[in-house]
């Protein structure tokens, strides 16, 4: 059995597939070369039948060995240690990694989830929309000066940068072709497109469950 | 000249006296018994006087001698790697404090931040009220359970989670004794009372100067 165990739900909508948040722990162990399982937990009941594992009711969550840990932020930290490839050695390299990396966490999506948020609640033009415009605006200057965060190369900070930003709704928001082509970059690498082929399959197969069960 | 300098704004109102966010990085020098300076860059014109230092506008930011970096967050890790007051030398203690000063960014501020930033638009019982209540009702669970949150005892988690819950407007949201006592237990700690005198002396002694200029 794996030491690495990634955990999300057994099931999700159409929606969500392929942006639920375990892929951002797939991409790192497929970027890094570490072998990992994936195991899950309902989606029935979700809210309230993992608290003891992740404290606020989400997926994912990961277990390395006795090591149990939630936050997807932390989990990619915890596992960007392991390789080269996500951390660059070079401690100035490596501080920069990990201010990119919170930079996606709570300069970006701070802003970017309660704004989709907000549109899926109905209301488009939010009073989030200026903020989000800023952010983003901010974005696209900074992948002007540069085709990296972090080091001159592929490190962690991309791989979550461009997870927030690819949210359809975000992706579509205003026209900055400096991200789009980030983006773009970014989850072409194919371990972007294997972690998401491997979560979009996953929950097929359950639909493929459900349909037999209900038959 | 001390190494470590932390960048603030050189006034502020009066409003976010004793919040803005170099005090995260003062009070965990405080902690640590590290010596650092204070510097600042001008107010007027703060959205892009220093995006060279900081692409999203804003404070604090951090030289540690020729390392610069921007990031709260990413500032009081690198700041914690320096002291084991801040962050426990067991590994598995560590993941635990990364992954609770994580949750402080991007389970609890995502939320808190912009709810808060509605309500100042006039907005009190906003979209995000739910939400907010939800993530809340969660931590006072958690601190239910234990006194700190990660490795039994004070880390940098909790110097960020308590400046994230300390926030008077989220402080005042809902009646959550647990939480309201932890927030005043990490926040009677000595280096936090410093950390925050001394932003608080150093916008006065702006204000001083601004009205001898005037006269």
């Amino acid at each position: 059995m794996s030491e690495l165990t990634i955990w999300t739900l057994d099931w999700v909508p159409d929606g969500p597939r392929g942006f639920v948040r375990d892929l951002r722990l797939r991409w790192a162990c497929e970027e890094a070369g570490l072998d990992y399982a994936v195991r899950t937990v309902p989606f029935d009941g979700r809210e309230t039948n993992h608290l003891a594992r992740q404290p606020f009711g989400q997926v994912p969550f990961l277990n390395d060995g006795d090591l149990e840990l939630f936050e997807s932020g932390a989990c990619l930290l915890h596992l960007a240690a392991k390789s080269e490839t996500l951390m660059p050695p070079d401690p100035v390299d490596a501080a920069e990694t990990v201010q990119w990396t919170i930079a996606a966490l709570n300069s970006i999506e701070m802003v970017t989830v309660p704004w989709w948020f907000l549109k899926l609640c109905g209301d488009e033009d939010n009073q989030l929309t200026g903020w989000m415009g800023q952010r983003l605006d901010h974005i696209e200057r900074v992948l002007g000066e540069r085709q990296w965060l972090a080091g001159g190369r592929f490190t962690v900070a991309d791989l979550l940068m461009a997870d927030v930003l690819r949210v359809n709704d975000v992706r579509a928001f205003g026209n900055r072709p400096t991200t789009e082509a980030y983006v773009t970059r970014v989850t072409d690498r194919p371990a972007f497109k294997k972690a998401q082929a491997d979560q979009i399959a996953l929950f097929e197969a359950a639909d493929a469950k459900k349909t037999e069960q209900a038959s």
